[in-house]
């Protein structure tokens, strides 16, 4: 299985969740040196990562890190899980801003999903994931450059699982909503992280589960989008 | 905990799902009679169950149904799974029809929903669950009865989530689209039901483990709403 | 031309457009005395208007009315504007309460429908027009009854708009967001009130005026739906 | 006024309708030569236009298009008309189509709504509207380019317009659906065309219409989103 996106949280937890499953992991992020501590943990619990640095938004690093995870172990399950949660008045929306958050965001899931079904449509099964936001659903004010991306991804994820359900992949599209128990929050928000105690962020475990639950679900009863929020979340 | 709608499939899968997970079931439908081979098949397995006969268009009888659930075991899990799909042109739609598909689908969900809330907030826990359809979503020609309950029943559970959730009761909404391995399905469409073999229709097995699922959910990572189809259903 | 639930204000002014576009007016409301003024105003400019009370529940209520409208001039515009906007917490949401605002708000609303597309359907043509709000698109804690109904008649309008356009009936639903210009508040809220001055409310004759205009439009390019709101309203 | 994507049929329409009513035009489209017919058509009618060539995917010719608008009159309405309606299976959606439909009716979007609202913001007036497309509200199998990029162009028509609208512009998108009146349908979908003896394909007029209504829309009832498809349309 190939996470993109590998961050020190949902992705990461995403990579552990499938590891201790027994599946072979490659998680790919920017940064690659960054994610020695995820190889040690879960080299530590007896599961098996490669660990790669990786641009989602350059075709031929997509193509080859995908090919190098299947000749590891055949291509079951590939996560898009690339953020790029910006926000600015559409006035001090840069060129640069809004065409990098849509690279990032969307561009890279789309040559991610398009690769992985190139390996999965032969063999009429895998799962192919992508994480959405409530920005995928409605945009907002200075939010044009993200939401933009979601909405964007939001339609990919959809296009797919209907060109490719009929035959046999899975193509899913999860909204994640709510503050989420990162560093980010942690740091920035610590009134909202003491919510932590009464389970109002979200636990990037749970995340993990819900992804390894669509991947369990049998052909017959598919789900293409679910929301997770805390439940103390308005909204 | 309840299940209103207990039919001889998707009610009755999700009565032995909570059944064999430990729970005591009350299950209630119109003629209470043809519960009999679900006690027989949940008795059989070592399993707990109830049955009564119920019109859950009634107020008076959905509280005591309730109070009664409660009274054997508190009430954890309460879910609606009362169906009315019919299809008339709006020209001969009759008051009638309009009003005993809005009474069935979605008023008998507002009186479970309300009477649930009322045994469960003081506790600050427990799960709401109702079932919808793809005419939950959008209307269609035909489906001016149907499709106003469903719709209704949906923002029935999305203002419940809402108002509730903060106050520990999980309250969600799934939407079941395609065909279910049910013998209307089985007798009346056999060219549908052929599909079976490939996954092509739902089993209700699967409903009732997502109903499960949700259950399971820890609160800091609530779904509110999903859908479930076969992997061959345009949609 | 027909409107149901000819207020002071909104189907006011509906009737008061139409009939000074040269349209007999049929205008029904629970106690048709109330039209008085409304009366005297589209008489003082030269229209023509016939009051009367109806209660939009009751089918043969409906039935005669139509007709009456039918023979003073054939039906061409029939819309529905009545609202019940309620707010309670779910448990003190009676049974009476969430039964009343259904059938006010949408039951009203599928017989008018339902009985203008007798008239109209043989003949080809027609504007069948209803009026939604935003709780028709969301559910919001406090409004599971008024949502609910708002929910349910937007399916109706969209399973008709379907299954009538095709046969030549335009059906429409405006969803009117944000305060609108009438006594209720101009006196329960003066602060928002004082917004008018600025054009922070919605003036009814705008609202009056978008019916025409739906009206006006040629088949070939049909609005269903449509929403209007303030220039400063936030959503 | 502005107008970008000033083709054959719905753009060129747009800027008769805005000529007619007295503003002055600037058109922009890739090969401003092409401009020639509707040049010669505006000023035989009196009107005033100015047609340039423009890649609106360029930031700089996007300002100095739009700064020179505005130098000869007061730019109140600048309309995005720009599609890219292509279908390819997502294996055969190369990294080169997916970029440029995205640049071509997404990106180039922002760049002209952002500018717009450059020079309309400190006047607190202005119009600024988005042409849509079914492909704005679902993805579809062979759609994923498309329908990617028609969704983020609605999700910055939505997020401009709650962030603008309290600034005094209006922001605006509309969902075209169904065949339009133009020589793609005319030379490629006969039979389709033949529907248009029965208005059973969009007039371009209607669309230009539509636009100058919106742009006539008072401020205390703005419409940020309608569509509209013809009478047989099904949907």
């Amino acid at each position: 299985m190939a996470v993109i996106g590998a961050g020190d949280f949902i992705g990461g937890e995403i990579a552990k969740k499938f590891a201790a499953e027994g599946f072979t992991v490659f998680a790919g992020r920017r940064n690659g040196e960054k994610l020695a501590p995820l190889v040690r943990d879960i080299e530590a619990a007896g599961g098996e990562i490669h660990a790669r640095s990786l641009d989602a938004r350059k075709e031929d690093e997509i193509i080859s890190f995908l090919n190098d995870a299947d000749k590891h172990a055949p291509l079951e399950v590939c996560i898009f899980n690339i953020g790029a949660n910006v926000n600015f008045p559409i006035l001090e929306t840069t060129e640069r801003v809004f065409r990098k958050v849509w690279e990032m965001a969307c561009f890279g899931g789309f040559l991610m999903g398009r690769e992985a079904a190139r390996v999965m449509v032969p063999r009429n099964r895998g799962s192919i994931f992508f994480t959405g936001a409530t920005a995928s659903l409605r945009g907002r004010a200075g939010y044009a450059a993200f939401s933009g991306a979601k909405h964007a991804l939001r339609a990919l994820a959809q296009s797919m699982a209907k060109e490719l359900g009929p035959q046999g992949i899975h193509v899913a599209h999860l909204i994640i909503d709510g503050a989420i128990d990162t560093e980010f929050i942690r740091e920035g928000f610590p009134e909202r992280y003491a919510l932590k105690e009464r389970e109002g962020i979200v636990n990037p475990e749970r995340i993990a589960d819900t992804y390894w639950m669509l991947h369990q679900q049998s052909r017959d009863a598919w789900t293409h989008e679910l929301e997770l929020r805390p439940w103390i979340e308005s909204w």
